[in-house]
This record gives C-alpha cells, sequence and structure tokens, in this order.
C-alpha cells in the first residue's frame, strides 16, 4: 500500500512510520521539513497534498494541537486552536481523503484518552477528541467506495511519559509499540467506524 | 431553587421548564420573544443574562443547532454552525455560570443519541454533541465550590418524532416526561460529570 502519514515527524507519527514501512511505501507529510508539505486548516493545501502524492490507499493523521490550560483561564479563544487544527484540521482531511483515495482506502484520525477519560487543564483537549470520536462513527456510515475512516486513541505514551506523567496520574503508559499496532490495525485491516482505544 | 432554562420555548425546553415548575422558580430565556434574552454565540450577552437574573442555583442549555446535511455535501463553514451554535454556546455558558451561580449550583447542557449512534447526515451534529460529553467530564474535574456540570443526552423525543423518525431509523422514541426526568436528576441531584443518557 501506498500511505501518507501527516505528522509523520512527531512522536506518534515518527513510530508509526517505522512500524508500517516494513511493509508500505509510506511518505512523510508535515506543516514544513517534508518534501510532501500540508497545513491541515487550509482545505487547498490538503487538496494540493493529495494532488502531489498520487495514487494513494491510506492516509494516517498524527497532527493537530489543542491549548491546554486550567478551565477558569481557557478563553473562548483557546477552545479555537483546538478546534482549528486538531478537529477541524482532521475533518478536512477526511472530506478531503473521500476524493482521492483509492476505492477500499482508509483513512486513520488520532485522538486520545483524555475523551474518555480526561485530566485536568484538558477541557479544550477532551472536548476536541471526543468530536473526532461521534464524526468517524458518523462519517463511516456515509463513505463510498469502499473507504473506512477510523480514529486511534491511545493513552499517554511511552516517549512522552517523561514530559507529561506528571499531567496523567494513574494513568497507564501506553508502549509504542503497542500504540502503532492501532494504526496498523486501520490501515491493513477493513474496519470501519471504530475508535481504537488504547488504554492499558 | 431558582433556575434558568435557555432554550425554554423549543421542543424540550418546554417539558423540562413544564416538570421543573412544579417544584422551582424557573426563568425562560432564549434569543428572542422572552423576558430574558441571551445570545450564546456572545460572551457579553450570556454575562449580561447572569446579571438580570440573580440568585441562580442553576442553568439548563437546551438550545443551539447544526447543520445536517450528507457527508459529502458539508462544507467547512457548514461545521462552523455547530461549532459556534450548540458546541462553543455551551461551552460560553459554562465558562460564564461559573462566575455566577450559587454555591453548590448546577450547569446541564444538551446533547443527543448522535454522538454515540449517529445516523445518515449527522457527521456535524454527531461531532457537535460527541465535543460536549467529553468537555463536561473534563470540566467537572476542575469545578469548585460545590459546583456541578452534566450533560443530557436524549434519543429522538416523543414531540419531534412525527418529523424527524425517518431520519432514525430503528431508534426509539423516548418520551417526553422521561427525558424531562433527565434534567431533573441532574439538577436536583448531586451528580457530577455524568452524560445522562436517555436512550431507550
Amino acid at each position: 500500500m501506498k500511505i501518507i502519514v501527516i505528522g509523520g515527524n512527531g512522536t506518534i507519527g515518527k513510530k508509526v512510520v517505522s512500524v508500517l514501512s516494513k511493509k508500505h511505501e509510506v511518505i512523510v507529510a508535515s506543516r514544513k521539513d517534508t518534501s510532501l508539505t500540508v497545513n491541515l486548516e487550509d482545505e487547498n493545501s490538503i487538496h494540493n497534498m493529495f494532488k502531489q502524492a498520487t495514487n494513494i490507499d491510506a492516509v494516517i493523521c498524527t497532527a493537530g494541537e489543542a491549548r491546554w490550560a486550567p478551565f477558569s483561564e481557557l478563553s473562548e479563544s483557546d477552545y479555537y486552536i483546538g478546534i482549528r487544527s486538531k478537529l477541524m484540521g482532521q475533518v478536512n482531511l477526511a472530506r478531503a481523503a473521500t476524493k482521492y483515495l483509492n476505492p477500499g482506502g482508509s483513512i486513520t484520525l488520532t485522538t486520545g484518552i483524555l475523551a474518555d477519560d480526561p485530566v485536568v487543564q484538558t477541557a479544550s483537549a477532551a472536548m476536541v477528541n471526543g468530536a473526532i470520536h461521534s464524526f468517524v462513527k458518523a462519517v463511516a456510515l456515509e463513505l463510498e467506495n469502499g473507504l473506512r475512516i477510523n480514529a486511534v486513541s491511545s493513552g499517554l505514551v511511552a516517549d512522552a511519559a517523561e514530559k507529561y506523567e506528571d499531567y496523567f496520574p494513574g494513568h497507564n503508559v501506553i508502549s509504542m509499540d503497542k500504540m502503532a499496532t492501532a494504526y496498523v490495525k486501520s490501515v491493513a485491516g477493513k474496519i470501519n467506524g471504530q475508535i481504537i482505544r488504547v488504554y492499558e
């Protein structure tokens, strides 16, 4: 398969690229520093990405940000950071992907455990993840040509644990291999409309 | 208790007002045609509402819209209709409410079964509902002064069934009494961070 991984230079993306590259042709895309660039907040940029990288069977998004802060400090515009980036960036990607992916192709989005099991300071981050979960389930009902859409929702991954573990008291640390396996399931399996939860 | 019901003239709001009025003082607010007016897309309007209606123990939101259309037809700006209205309208309400509600007071938001069990044409509507579910769970971790936040997620209610039943094949129709009881649980009970699902 020929697979685009957006955000393929990030903590999660790097591992996903490494695992998928063993059996597939993987193209890394990101906002900069890659031969294939894309800005998920700009629909035209997404269309340009798919026009450059033709004959794609699967697209994975591991990019997107949201603002972490105490609920009492999050402003309305803080919420819109996550809405424009991690939420609508991935929605825009899914919308465009249906026009370019090969029949039977798959779209894999990235959310996270905060959707189901939030911690403090994540009113915005949790919201964005939960939004994508329901979006994926709804979109799966309408895809044509055998296209599929899923989301991987992982807990705190090992390579980010040192930096973030104090924000996730009592949460399991997820091995990078286990996390990446969820993306393999979405891409190489046949599931559609699934939230692949990797929480322990 | 003194309770504000925003959207109290709508299908759900009317019934909630009728049930809560038996034991509480209920003030109906909406965008127009009520003595208390509020535009949830405008933070200042929400603050003005709470300044006019003082000494409030609970606020319920049954207002907010999202665009229904086939996934292939929903534009980026269509998604932002739901984001600005049903999603950020309720987020803005929750943010403001924490500054005005009496200690121990409660915030009750409205979502819907599409978050968990979507039907076709609801990529945007489902997304907004799922976003609120995760938001509520995250915010509940940080509220102070005994404040509480919950969401009521109902299936297709009886008073809307004639108009919408063809969009919800195989879904249970929820009695108006059962739906309203969920709001009573949120307001008069002590739960916090719950999604009260009324699906059968």
